[in-house]
């Protein structure tokens, strides 16, 4: 029968499960990846599982997030992750050498592996023909340990594309367009297989920003065949040994299908402050602007950094613009410095920063409030870019750059024909290789003899308690829709040097929907939360199921999870439950007592479990839709409890 | 009567008093530079003052400390800044153009003219023959409006330089010699001007990093004359035409002299936490380095960057090291892209940054705990790296950048042995020029159209009451010798964002000596500060002042002030005594009451002040130094409701 390049790769790691979609299946995990602002808690897992050595082909974390270093916090951490990767055997690159994904990418991508990384964008690398998946960091640490990685099998959806994009449109505008069509759940429980004619218009690199993106539409991964593209991208990259080809075969058939065609495409951009709400630029075109950001694993290229110099060549950004330039890793900058990119940015009036995630994760680079900020990132949730009244707009490296000259959106199209711009830039042959700053683990005897340092703001994992028999608790919070894990536990440059340590992190927990929350909960102890549609969508981030387990979160009741943070929930032992009927929701207010009865036989006995309302005299049912190992992960209080009563 | 030139340059702008050492001076202000760090408060004061356009000859306001932007705040006093520029006639250095110091003596510089700054670092441009001094930001406001700038007329401190810096010893020793000489207040009270043959081996941006660091021997400024090196400078920057000689006569006297043979110095290091604590390199060398930072206007030019990266070529940095770059300005970055420098850097392994200030003002940066941080900037006083506990060192390029590739203080000239390195650099015939990011103000009539705008985080000046008839309040805190600005009022990511937002920013008043001081100071009201010599030395932030002051600082009693804190405290009504004794300091104990019978008339009369210590039943004397205009602004309460009292 003919196989998706999906079921190949599945097919080629399966070690557990039948590849039908809704089943759990079970992944054999070749590459991992962590990065900064959830490693820490990764390197404290693999202790508590008193790992010797990481089991997988490589394990390698990054240091990209957390860089700015305001106090001593950030660069604790990043001792402790570089002590941490020598004993444990996993490869540490160093702070601002880059942005994990592409730099993962460049360096260890490789056609036809399976790659588990704490960061929700991790599905990037899908790019190159892998299996890339973004988990939260006890699912890295399991994967590390050489479990292997557990999940829902998706459905498959074929997209595929024809034509290719005309002068000004580029990659970002074309995952754009999916999130134009199908919003940010678009893709909940589905891997997007993109194939046709028109992928021989989109580099490899092209392909990173699609992929990369797919975790905007709620995607479980994107993938890309490993085709010519592939070939010549780790050609350039020194690494044509690591090349294989994959792809679907020739009459291989979806779960869904969508076509694309590519030449019909314009420039697009996302208003504030959902990547779902996509719009044509010309449409907003004449909006002013205060900021400009290129950069992050959204649009990291040469060539995304190429064309913003080539634009502002002669030119002048608008005096009232700050045209920030995030380089995406050491090499990018070499190759930017070499071509003379460097020198027309800055000419043009660009601040250039060092390589790393920056103002994606709010890490520096917040607007004033209210200022259009345009940028080339994958996400604007609200407060997201540490401004909470903030007014964020995602676009390509073509719309972002047209709006710095000019200090008001415009669409790239428009300006060109003003100014005579040409859309073509040249690029070397080959990029720059620096594989110095990849510091590799020891050899196993040198790598026992290290430990770990850790400094004051690294706090130890809390330890949680099994679920109650009887949950009776009020409700604190109630959402809507979409809320994402920014808005539970906030990242930006005053959260995340906490990352390491939960009890001062608690402090943030849902700040953005309700500064009082933390307390209230700590006056409260146990608790629930009601969600909406696609809670806890975005990042990755384990924080935002672990601070309101800490807070005495015990039940999140909500319409419809996001793929990542619902499994997060699992693993620290927070019950996700579904409304049966979401219009259940709108009947409860916040201080409503719910009840469970029996809860742990509830959920274990599966079927619909019975809420009652004790505050309004009302009951209604919920869903879980729990596998029996994760039945198990809820009942003990999560995952690190069970995994120590199960040696 | 042959004449120095700090004689003929002050005789030239001298429009009230007489040129002897103590007496007060007022001198013409032909240049004024801000930075965003200071510069809200001195256009909320020109508001004050009702000013309707600068009537300087130039004044420049850059942006180059608040640059991360972790929240909304610093955005929004950049916009600020950029609107009340236009509106009062200031040019505008765009956020991330460059360090003022630099930036201002390449654009802006030239010999014979005055230049007051609020920043203690203005000194600096002594380097091209100017008198630059750094004072608060009310006397740049009113130096702005056309008032002449007031000073003791300082003492005339020859050091006659011979020979020249062998190899691997750079201006960045000499200063380090000095400092080792005679301590953070071994030219309090002086101009120090350099003279000799030795002059002939230092250019003048070398001449840049000796007059900058001026600031830490306590010195009211340093100058160097107008000779060829300036010519050679001003010719590199495309401004020939900005020449003039400046010299001192062959016979002229100083009231004090020393004598520096360049060729005897050796690498130098100040020692954390003071820039007076010098020793050798060689005395130090093994001690193990986490961090290593370079730029600053401390090691500005070109050459400080160049040395570096030859250095490095070839080579890679310590794994265990954070190696930061931070180029001066982007016209310094667009140089060493040009010379390849750019590339050889980031091969090393150096984490390259936006132009500006950065770590030098604890804007990010800081170490981890304990770590020892290797840094060309002027000041390590303690906890400014944003490091509660640091360990931060002061030296040259050449010794940070051995430390970053051996991981521990190394000698230069050791490694320059073992790796065959080379001491010379060939830098670009000329510089690289790009006003672009100098905005120009406005014309006359378009500038009174515009409207500063004001983000919320932009509070009203705090409004003083006049000094009381008796002053009877308690000490609730006493200091050691040489506490710094930083320490009364913190610089750092955390506190920044706040210098326009006075009540948020008193929560850090002396925090870094007393976290309790804060809550104590809002409990108590009215109460008095106990200094050590050299009190308020570092920088210029009058914050220093008005924080304390908001708090209800009415006295401070020290053995002796560094200039500028002196000055800022007059400006802001609190009274400055100096013990009489200074042994009476001792016999202070935190909590005691001190009552001043009759103080207005007290310090009207002049003489010996009686200070009852109504605690311990003691009496001491002390005194003032305030000349009359002082002593008015201090009965006012400030100079603000001064001048509001005397239109």
């Amino acid at each position: 029968m003919p196989r998706t390049l999906a079921h190949k790769l599945i097919d080629a790691h399966l070690v557990d499960g039948e590849a039908t979609p809704g089943a759990e299946i079970a992944l054999r995990v070749d590459q991992t990846l962590t990065q900064d602002a959830t490693g820490t808690l990764v390197m404290q897992e693999l202790e508590a599982f008193g790992l010797d050595r990481a089991r997988t082909e490589l394990s390698a974390q990054y240091v990209d997030h957390n860089l700015l270093q305001a106090d001593e916090k950030n660069a604790e951490d990043h001792t402790y992750l570089r002590t941490a990767c020598a004993r444990y055997g996993l490869w540490y690159s160093r702070p601002g050498n880059g942005v994990s994904h592409p730099t993962h990418m460049q360096r260890f991508g490789a056609p036809g592996k399976t790659l588990a990384g704490s960061d929700s964008h991790t599905c990037a690398a899908g790019s190159l023909g892998m299996l890339a998946i973004g988990v939260g960091g006890l699912e890295v640490a399991l994967a590390i340990t050489g479990q292997p990685l557990r999940l829902r099998m998706p459905r498959i959806w074929g997209v595929r594309l024809t034509g290719a994009p005309p002068p000004w449109v580029s990659a970002k505008d074309v995952v754009l367009e999916m999130l134009r069509r199908h919003g940010v759940s678009g893709a909940t429980g589905r891997i997007i297989e993109y194939h046709g004619p028109g992928l021989a218009s989109l580099s490899a690199m092209d392909r990173h920003v699609i992929a990369n993106m797919g975790a905007e539409l709620g995607a479980t991964t994107s993938v890309f065949p490993a085709d010519d593209a592939v070939r010549d991208f780790l050609r350039a990259e020194d690494r044509d040994t690591d090349f294989t080809e994959w792809a679907a075969d020739d009459d291989a058939t979806y779960d869904l299908t969508d076509d694309l065609d590519l030449s019909r495409l314009e420039p697009l951009i996302a208003r504030p402050c959902s990547p779902g709400d996509v719009v044509a630029v010309r449409e907003v075109a004449g909006t002013d602007v205060g900021q400009v950001v290129i950069g992050s694993s959204a649009n990291p290229g040469l060539r995304d950094f190429a064309i913003a110099a080539a634009m502002v060549r002669g030119h002048r950004t608008a005096a009232q613009v700050s045209f920030d330039v995030n380089p995406t890793s050491r090499e990018i900058l070499t190759d930017l410095a070499r071509i003379g990119a460097v020198g027309d940015l800055i000419t043009a009036g660009a601040r250039l920063h060092q390589a790393g995630c920056l103002g994606c994760i709010g890490m520096g680079q917040a607007p004033a409030t209210g200022q259009n900020s345009l940028r080339t990132f994958p996400r604007n949730f609200p407060g997201r870019s540490g401004t909470p009244q903030d007014s964020v707009w995602l676009c390509s490296p073509e719309t972002a750059t047209a709006a710095a000259l000019t200090g008001r959106i415009t669409d790239p199209r428009d300006l060109a024909d003003r100014l005579g711009l040409t859309h073509e830039v040249a690029l070397p042959e080959r990029a720059s290789v620096n594989t110095g700053m990849l510091v590799a683990p020891p050899p196993p005897d040198e790598a026992v003899q290290v430990r770990p340092v850790k400094g004051p703001n690294i706090s130890a994992l809390p330890e949680f308690t099994a679920l109650p028999e009887n949950i009776e608790a009020p409700v604190l919070l109630i959402t809507g829709d979409d809320v994402s894990t920014d808005e539970i536990s906030p990242a930006g440059a005053h959260a995340l040097p906490l990352r390491s340590n939960i009890p001062e992190l608690a402090r943030f927990t849902f700040t953005r929907l309700d500064p009082d929350y933390p307390d209230r909960a700590e006056r409260t102890g146990a608790h629930l939360i009601v969600g909406g549609d696609n809670y806890g969508q975005g990042s990755s981030r384990e924080h935002a199921a672990i601070t309101p387990r800490y807070l005495g979160v015990q039940v999140v009741l909500a319409k419809s999870f996001a793929r990542i943070h619902w499994q997060n929930l699992v693993n620290f032992g927070i019950l996700p439950l579904r409304f049966t009927d979401p219009a259940d929701h709108d009947r409860i207010t916040t201080g409503d007592v719910l009840r469970i009865d029996d809860a742990r036989d509830a959920i274990t006995g599966g079927g619909d479990i019975t809420v009652r309302n004790t505050t309004q005299s009302d009951t209604f049912t919920a869903t879980h839709h729990l596998s029996e190992r994760q039945v198990q992960a809820v009942l003990a209080g999560g995952l690190i409890p069970l995994l120590a009563a199960s040696p």
